[in-house]
């Protein structure tokens, strides 16, 4: 037996392993994930390991390595979340995701930091030692919400789009804020003075990381695009390139000291499209699918380490200093508690609400912000930059705080958020796709809407994403895409792919046939056109010139003016309904 | 700048960044890869790469870590091969092929062995401190066939089916037996005095590693296919499970001293039919391409590694015995050259295949013959295993002839295959896939033969194959699957593969119609049945009993006597052929 030579491969892969057993127990009983969400589950999972572990070598389990968290089991999760954020919800409220990472974020810092400093005050709590910094450095790390805990969470209770994109969007864009603000706190404590300079570099840091990140991201999802474009005999390693590059982007962030997150999903999201399109449609899906894969081990894992870590000495119980970190960091209300209750109702997202509502016509409701505020778990970046922090005598004391209040936050608020969301009737997300109808007056609003706004002179977010489209397709596109020459628009795309899926339904109940063909080209046609030509367009050489001069009219929408025509699209009603239509007509002309 | 932190993830990306990068350079020039093989091509970059380390450092690059081949980069390649084995070639060949795989690989050991041990003895080349059992130790890894190298090539030239499984079979299944040798001869060296207790102990672990490497593999892709049962909830995992089962499976072989390489085979061609069955189409997909992708770059890192690890300073360059190393492992013709050309030609090869073919009816030809001793490649197991010897005073010898040996026989043979195959108008690899009708007369043929064999009281490969299908699908099926009461022949499955490209295609085209459908159902019918009943048989439901029982009858041919019925197939004839027929005949009746 060589178990030494083996043991770091084989316990890896034992890990995941057990990990991924756990997953399938859970759904082995059905009405177990719909109470209690996953991340809770495997905590517990994790938490009896850590038992074992503990009563069998009565010392400490080993404590998840920061490390091995950020360089590796960080990464799948924010890239899977990246590559399938919904980029139009995403850029509507850019701004209302904005206020809350960057300043709702610095609010709950400082307001948990100075509230925490208070009750060092209080002598009977022997925490005067704790210093203003100390409480600050702390509070940082407190105060950041974990996108893989909030995932988790919210992927389970489908509440409305927009709801979703903010507190999802807030949890990813506020990883520049809390490190800049852990790092600056961090490096004030070693110092011994600290100058206005100090205060003002580091406040010009915060655009450094968030945009730094975000132009190494766009730089590495760019190189990946234009990579893709070369690799049309070697299919095989196309899903390769994606993952490589948006691993690549995350480690140089990393290593400039930027924002990994913030990188890796702008990597991501500008990728996306281009390596879409390039790559075959089996590479697609195997991206697709080994992402979800990845995180969803990566994401198991974490939670379990969680449960792993939480057992062992590292902790000092303090009693009222935990307890008053939980009351202030549950959720964002920490600015209503250290206004001491005057503002009573106000809490820190309350009054960025209210500018945002001013701003916006689309207001978020009161219901909404209150889950906004419940939604702001913690996870496992609280728990790894805690591990981080430079060892000073109180560091078990925050160990202790930081743990407690990941499993308040994933136990209590994680499982009361759902049945809340019920008791407050939260608009729910609807649960079928949008139809082409719906999208194709999506579309023409747009459009309408940057017409208006070019004409008042209003650059509002239509024009620019007007003018982004337009330096799309004009320069990015000839470069990034192997088949330039051929943009389709997203409802062509969308036509095809309804129409693949539906072929494959029809082969796999045996339904296919190869008789008279595309319905909706017949409907169009088929008042026009007599019979004898009807039947000259199963050509399929004239279907592809009459698809792409549609694909081009959709496109080029704006450009051409009025060519807008409703014929020019697949109908919506029942196809069976259209077969039988075209049967029974084509009986009476025969 | 914070380099050491993210050096061993971002080093590994960058590593396997520029593999890739490689693979599409030279599929950018489609005429390259025509001439050269690819495997020529990566290790041609590897020398250039190690050439740039070695004269910006000034000293040796560093050598491929043996435990990362062994570890991480050879069970991909492994798993790969096993997974897409041909199993019917596979198991009709599997005497010869071990034939080759035992019989042939210590006959070379030993051939090689002793006629080096011969050439040490001539005083000019001052080899005589070189023993006997150091040569064969020697040789014992320089006759290992490498299965990366062999599939490099092969899979480029298209041998046909039965010459491809005989070299590729053999370079996977002789790994047992370099194992055993190697092992046993290297613990030979250490040992004072080799009783014949020894030997006899050698022989019989033969048999431990072969078989115990099957034993474990099966266990655990038994077992891989059980949890995929469970696993229709959460299908996003499903693919983890694939490659975990396998590398345990291949980690514990190791960990046991069995042939890790022989049990990812069993484990990969044991599990494969089920979790087939048990998976979702499209996590199918994403087994099958991810491990095609990781295959091929861990093959591609493996040539770029033996490149850089070429360069330096390792070697001790004794030409007369690197040169005999050489021409005695030319392929498989060290016997040959051992008996000093008395018997001419025959090779070991030769004298193994005048057995192989008294006892078979296919017959290996002598072309063949000469193709398969041509075919053995010496790639990176070789050049680990010489880095694993114990240090001795001529280790360096050893792998400046490793180096040769490999380099010469991935160059020159590499690349002279092809021609040679031109040359000698070896049959080549039918282009087109066996169509259903032949697929048909194959089945039919072996429950004949079945038959026969059962009559005759002779247990041949097609009572055993009889027998264990009945096994499988009696118990194992009920056990492993999770609608084990469907059991479909791999006709119908072929049938509905065919299908689903089809109705992807005519979507692709926009050709998809959902009328009267199912040529071959209409086909059949139209004889017998009026015009009002066809279009009832649109009906899904009927359709699906219809092809249930189709499926049944074609499943249970041989149990139910003469149910073979020409008219329960789909036809041959051009698909669009049949639409027009169909079209024609409904104008005349109406």
């Amino acid at each position: 037996l060589d178990y030494q030579h083996v043991q770091v491969p084989f316990e890896i892969t034992l890990w995941i392993m057990l990990a991924s057993l756990a997953k399938i127990g859970f759904h082995l009983y059905n009405k177990l994930p719909s109470v209690v969400p996953e991340s809770c589950l495997l905590i517990f999972v994790g938490l009896i390991m850590g038992g074992i572990i503990y009563g069998l070598n009565d010392k400490s389990p080993p404590v998840m390595d920061s490390d091995i968290f950020f360089l590796y089991l960080l990464p799948p999760i924010v890239l899977d979340a990246g590559y399938f954020m919904p980029s139009r919800p995403f850029f509507e409220n850019i701004g209302t995701i904005l206020l809350y990472a960057v300043v709702g974020t610095i609010w709950n810092v400082f307001g948990i930091g100075f509230s925490l400093y208070g009750i060092c005050q209080v002598t009977a709590f022997h925490l005067q030692d704790v210093s203003l910094l100390h409480n600050l450095l702390f509070s940082s790390l407190i105060a950041a919400v974990d996108p893989v805990a909030v995932l988790a969470v919210f992927e389970e209770i489908h509440v409305n789009e927009k709801l979703h994109i903010l507190v999802f969007g807030e949890s990813l864009l506020n990883d520049a804020v809390t490190v800049v603000l852990y790092k600056l706190f961090r490096s004030f404590c070693e110092m011994p003075t600290i100058t206005s300079v100090d205060v003002f570099a580091g406040v010009g840091k915060f655009f450094v990381v968030g945009i730094g990140g975000v132009l190494v991201g766009l730089t590495f999802g760019m190189t990946a695009a234009f990579t893709t474009r070369f690799t049309k005999d070697i299919r095989v390693i196309e899903p390769l390139f994606v993952f490589l590059y948006s691993y690549l982007c995350y480690l140089t962030a990393e290593m400039f000291h930027l924002s990994g997150i913030v990188a890796i999903i702008a990597c991501a999201m500008g990728m996306k499209r281009y390596v879409e399109a390039n790559i075959s449609l089996k590479s697609h899906t195997t991206v697709k699918y080994f992402m979800k894969m990845w995180s969803s081990v990566s994401d198991t894992l974490i939670f379990i380490f969680l449960g792993v870590s939480t057992i062992g000495e590292n902790h000092e119980w303090n009693w009222p200093y935990i307890c008053f970190t939980v009351i202030f960091s549950l959720s964002n209300f920490s600015f209503c508690l250290m206004c001491s209750c005057l503002l009573s109702c106000f809490s820190g997202v309350l009054v960025l609400t209210f500018f945002v509502n001013r701003f916006h016509v689309n207001t978020i409701t009161s219901k909404d912000q209150f889950i906004i505020a419940y939604g702001g778990l913690r996870g496992a970046i609280c728990f790894s930059l805690v591990f981080l922090l430079p060892d000073f005598h109180r560091k078990k004391l925050f160990i202790a705080a930081t743990t407690v209040v990941i499993l308040f936050t994933v136990f209590v608020q994680g499982m009361t958020i759902r049945p809340l969301v019920d008791l407050l009737a939260v608009k729910r997300k609807r649960e079928s796709a949008p139809t082409v109808g719906e999208q194709i007056h999506i579309r023409f609003l747009d459009h309408l809407l940057a017409g208006i706004e070019d004409i008042s002179g209003h650059w509002g977010q239509y024009y620019w994403k007007d003018k982004l489209e337009y330096f799309n397709s004009k320069y990015l596109q000839k470069i990034l895409l192997r088949e330039y020459d051929q943009p389709k628009s997203s409802i062509v795309l969308l036509h095809e792919k309804l129409e693949r899926k539906h072929a494959i339904e029809l082969a796999e109940t045996g339904q296919l046939g190869h008789g008279p063909s595309h319905p909706s080209l017949l409907n169009n046609d088929r008042t026009a056109l007599p019979e004898k030509k009807l039947e000259d367009t199963l050509n399929p050489d004239v279907l592809e010139n009459i698809q792409e001069i549609l694909a081009r009219n959709l496109y080029r929408i704006r450009r051409t003016g009025p060519a807008y025509n409703r014929h020019t699209l697949p109908g919506e009603t029942e196809p069976v309904e259209h077969a039988k239509e075209i049967l029974i007509l084509r009986h009476k002309s025969l």
